[in-house]
């Protein structure tokens, strides 16, 4: 903050408002109230927040908060909060607020026109809070490896819960449940679908529709323990492997090994793409809707930075990624592969159990 | 929009996207990309959209789909949405988006700024929104009395199923565990709490604290059933109930009791405020964090419009609501009841399964 000549920088969404306080809580699912965090360039951050949660923010690291009766639609924390930057940044210091790719500000634009006025403006403080989260400490790097384990195990149990004959919305049931009783604390993301011999929307909620012999299935979920995500998926067939999907899923799982070999300190995320991608066309890829083969990972199940051909994000130690190459082989028809690890000086350590190298068949 | 004058009305959030497309994921969870909806005065929605969601948008009720390749920093969506808007509203038209409270713009504030520039500005239009969204259709009523349903069996459940000696985290594995059994889709929202004799701050997550007997325990929980809400808390003793404990939970029943007597079409979220307050006053409210007493449901745990002493929302036939009048009766000690109900043209007809009028002691 002081090299990029910032007097204070404003956070406002979940991720960053716990990242900085370490204030936890599904309250944030409520869009009613807007909570705020200012970051002094020296000393601990200020909280500018409904009155709802002082109590559990007072539980935190954080000594000064500062609360409002809210809603309160005609002032909704504006001019608290103006008051409160004013004073940290200085009567001319400049407000960082983080306003590139993959953030957002949280609260009503016309708050926010009010607030930008009154404060002068603010400059863009991306690249602070991206730095910082992108690169997890030990303790950060555990939480992953404990969700990740579970999420392993709930997918190794999938063989004996899974059968011919259930519908998705069984199906998904199940899984959930495994997840929880692995011990995860909750499972905000879950997709998947199954499909004759091939899946194309691989981001789908259940149906009624009933798993068949032939069928392959997708599960992608992201679950959590103390806040921290796991983000991987696993593919299975039922009674059995059709081949071009059996030969799909071998490309992928090789291009994850490409990935994992390119996963060091000093490359960078494009190169990580490169090395997947050039399995993925050797092995007939005709191009996917995904938009990038991976990407950070943490208190949001997807982060900075993004595997694509022009990221060009550098690799640091204790990054955690995932890998996540798919395979379009024919219109409607891809497979997705994905792992979780985190980059240690000597390469990728994995914190997802390494799926099976052939396709399963359930 | 016509009588607004507006040509097209934009969207932008989970919420807003879902209400105009059917559009049901939980792939918001990932912050990497911008999701837009252009609604025009007459027509079908257009939706502007990443091509990872192209499958998905194109099984809803939407014809027009225009997708891009994102995550793509340089140019995500901002060109392709311009261009839209401008051929929906006209060269000239005047172009909607919700800008008040209970909003916000989910994408980057540096491409909002080029986008605003780009299309020559935007005028709020929340009250479209938040108007439609209010009352609910009878299949949306029917999705929360689903849920509302399932809720109160896994809340009657838990006397058999919570004891003294269990730590917090263990209970609400339980009972995150009991509602998925009874067929909730997912739990997004739990929080609760433990406490001798009362509890201060009822947003909480678990802790390992070990319930005691004399203990109070509250859980609230917003579930859901294909992406609408319930939003409802029970309170509980262990062993045995304090008396004021008692007492108070007595005067937040009665509260809701003149809550529900207020709720009829015509009558004001304000009236109804009032008609709870009154009841919390006369048994010694010291007044509390929360900001209002109840507040809309729907595709959201929270929606507009709140009951608070200056709200004023004429309320009106198939509006979903909650009351939860909360009892400050000593510092650090809250007592909150929640019910949902749906306003029909005779009164409340209740959703949730009516709490006991005293507290249940396990």
């Amino acid at each position: 903050m002081a090299s990029a000549g910032l007097g204070a920088l404003l956070v406002c969404t979940e991720p960053e408002v716990r990242y900085f306080t370490g204030f936890h809580t599904p309250f944030w699912q409520s869009p009613t109230r807007p909570w705020f965090v200012v970051v002094p360039s020296a000393g601990k951050p200020i909280a500018v927040i409904p009155s709802i949660g002082g109590p559990s923010m007072s539980s935190t690291w954080i000594d000064d908060v500062r609360t409002w009766s809210a809603p309160q639609p005609q002032d909704d924390g504006v001019s608290l909060l103006t008051e409160c930057l004013r004073e940290v940044a200085g009567p001319e210091g400049q407000i960082g607020l983080p306003m590139g790719p993959e953030t957002h500000v949280r609260m009503p634009l016309n708050d926010l026109d009010l607030l930008r006025a009154s404060v002068g403006g603010f400059v863009d403080a991306t690249d602070i809070v991206r730095s910082l989260r992108m690169v997890k400490s030990e303790v950060e790097i555990e939480k992953h490896r404990i969700i990740c384990g579970i999420v392993s195990d709930a997918f190794e149990a999938l063989p004996s819960i899974l059968s011919i004959g259930m519908t998705e919305r069984e199906a998904f049931a199940a899984f959930r449940a495994e997840i929880l009783k692995c011990g995860a604390d909750d499972v905000p993301y879950l997709v998947g679908a199954t499909g004759p011999g091939g899946i194309g929307d691989i981001i789908r909620q259940p149906s009624d529709r009933r798993i068949d012999r032939g069928d392959l299935l997708i599960f992608d979920t992201g679950s959590t323990h103390d806040g921290y995500f796991s983000d991987f998926d696993r593919n299975f067939a039922f009674g059995s492997a059709p081949r071009d999907a059996a030969d799909a899923y071998a490309a992928v799982w090789e291009a994850t090994e490409a990935g994992l070999g390119a996963c060091r300190p000093g490359m960078t995320t494009t190169e990580v793409f490169t090395a997947m991608n050039r399995v993925l066309e050797r092995n007939g890829s005709i191009g996917n809707d995904v938009g990038r083969m991976g990407h950070g990972l943490g208190m949001q199940v997807t982060e900075w930075p993004s595997h694509t051909a022009s990221d060009d994000t550098v690799i640091e130690e204790n990054m955690v990624l995932t890998l996540e190459p798919g395979l379009n082989w024919a219109p409607g028809k891809a497979m997705v592969h994905e792992e979780n690890l985190v980059v240690r000086s000597s390469g990728p350590e994995l914190l997802s159990r390494r799926a099976a190298a052939t396709l399963p068949i359930i």
